[in-house]
């Protein structure tokens, strides 16, 4: 297979996951790092006896498809501040993937992308990852596939950052780790077929490990995460006090994962069901190999010709798959 | 949205199926059968309240396009005799989607299909349906997210037709059905991370419910069943003796289902696991409905001026789907 060269604007923990997802891709080469932090990238890829990488600063004004060629820019920057600008500036100058994952916001990121991708000649693939991305893509299946059914989503169990972030704004609260928990039952009686309307409370419960600062009221704590405005006043909440050690051994990692499911009838009344697992161990990485994948898809649709915005929902799955035509046809259909 | 007109070929629980599909979707639109039992047909829709119906003998050698304009023909033939001869015929006339599901033959296949569509300008989406089909695509996907992974894929629990007619060539055997089921502990190994090597005995076992002959050697049965080549001797299989009226009762319905697991890691070691599973009460009407969706995808693809052979790796997520760009950004995404 031709090899994919692709270029890195990013380099926190989600970058980093893309420049192991190009390791493990054979047909993927890692040309260069764009990093508002060049310095800090340059003494983290030393330390790890990678040199050679170009590095060059993200927030400069320069040619960038001239200066550092590439088949793809992968963005792995964050959707609030990063993508906003970084969307459209790269855009320009590569076909480009991202994970813009505020959902209200999709249309209108759509719209600015589609527009700048399509007057470069580029494609701009956005929001992929796995929600939005994959759970994206099987929602739209299972509901094409059983029309009128029911579509549920429930996440975890796993780490999430924005409402770690928001248990850490407590006062009191020196460091702060939040799981969200689908629960149990409420996925059993989905897949039993009941087809239950449920509540927000009913799909996931929160669980959060808190390290407090020394001498603070812990029962305030508590009150003021659990009454915390749509973070978790919806939710039942439980909130663990943890030492620094504890936080750090047990709660370090970044595990996500979450269900997609859809219930519904074929024909006139015969129970069908579709169920959408993932589960990592390493939530950035997962966004990682993801984006990795729509990185190919996203070169070979532009060396076809095309150009524009697209979303996951654009893209089939034989673009995302390193695999041979033949190949596939023969082991995988 | 507009309407998808829609030729149905071959009225068997496949074919009875897609009309139903198509009732439930709001976009299609049947505009006729073509059947090798014309009469049968007609009888049928006529006792379902249903003459407006055009019905034509399928085995003519007629200009169809012509003489039954559409869209779409939803072929529903079996893959042994069926498709193999209406395949070709039909996608001279039609664009066409059909659920080829002979794996070894489908690169054979595939071939045919492209070259007649092509030179007719039409498209032929070949091996939709659930394995192959959505199964295949989420095999290609996984394979393309956690690459290097373990893929799996289970059947069940659900009825085999192709493992009940064998069964029913046992002497003795006046009626049978045969349950695959996945063993629990396979599934719960690959959920583990473990990515086992699994032996056919160890993936799935089949349970089969008899109606014996009166007055034969049931423990004859038992053993020509067992050691049944292929079919059962790899196989732990159970033997299970009903009367008629249990088999009526108990074992007519038509249940199916399945999962497709991928097991492997991110990064350097970060375990990774994507699971996707479906059930259905009825397994012809599952096979339907996703044929129906695929149709909606032919339609598409052609208006856009695309011709030839398609596998459902070819085909992205939005074009099966009855909703709007706007609704899928805004709600789907």
């Amino acid at each position: 297979m031709s090899s994919c060269e692709i270029v890195i604007v990013g380099y926190g923990n989600v970058g980093r996951g893309v420049h192991r997802a190009i390791d493990n891709n054979t047909d993927m080469k890692l040309v260069g790092i764009l990093s508002r932090g060049v310095e800090r990238v340059k003494t983290e890829l030393k330390e790890k006896g990678l040199e050679g990488i170009e590095v060059m600063d993200a927030s400069g004004d320069i040619d960038f498809a001239t200066e550092l060629p590439a088949d793809v820019a992968v963005l792995c920057g964050g959707s609030k501040d990063d993508l906003p600008v970084q969307g459209p500036k790269f855009a320009r100058y590569y076909n480009v993937v991202d994970s813009f994952d505020t959902h209200a916001d999709i249309p209108r990121y759509f719209k600015k992308m589609d527009g700048v991708a399509s007057e470069a000649g580029n494609v701009a693939i956005i929001s992929t990852g796995w929600d939005p991305g994959t759970f994206s893509e099987e929602r739209v299946k299972a509901d094409a596939f059983i029309p009128g059914s029911s579509l549920y989503t429930f996440w975890g169990p796993g780490v999430s950052q924005g409402h770690s972030d928001a248990a850490r704004q407590v006062e009191g609260v020196k460091d702060a780790r939040q799981y969200t928990l689908p629960l149990d039952e409420a996925l059993e009686r989905v897949r039993s077929g009941e087809r239950p309307e449920l509540s927000t409370r009913e799909k996931h419960r929160r669980l959060v490990y808190v390290l407090a600062e020394e001498g603070v009221d812990r029962k305030k704590i508590v009150a003021d995460i659990k009454n915390m405005p749509d973070y978790y006043d919806q939710y039942e909440t439980e909130v663990r006090f943890v030492d620094e050690q504890e936080m750090k051994t047990d709660h370090s990692e970044m595990p996500h994962g979450g269900f997609v499911m859809a219930s519904g009838a074929t024909g006139k009344n015969n129970k069908a069901l579709i169920e959408y697992r993932c589960k990592w161990d390493s939530n950035p990485e997962a966004t990682a190999n993801i984006l990795a994948a729509y990185a190919r898809a996203a070169s070979r649709l532009n060396i076809r010709g095309e150009t524009g915005g697209r979303t996951v929902l654009d893209i089939c799955p034989a673009d995302l798959s390193p695999r041979s035509r033949d190949e596939l046809l023969d082991n995988f259909v």
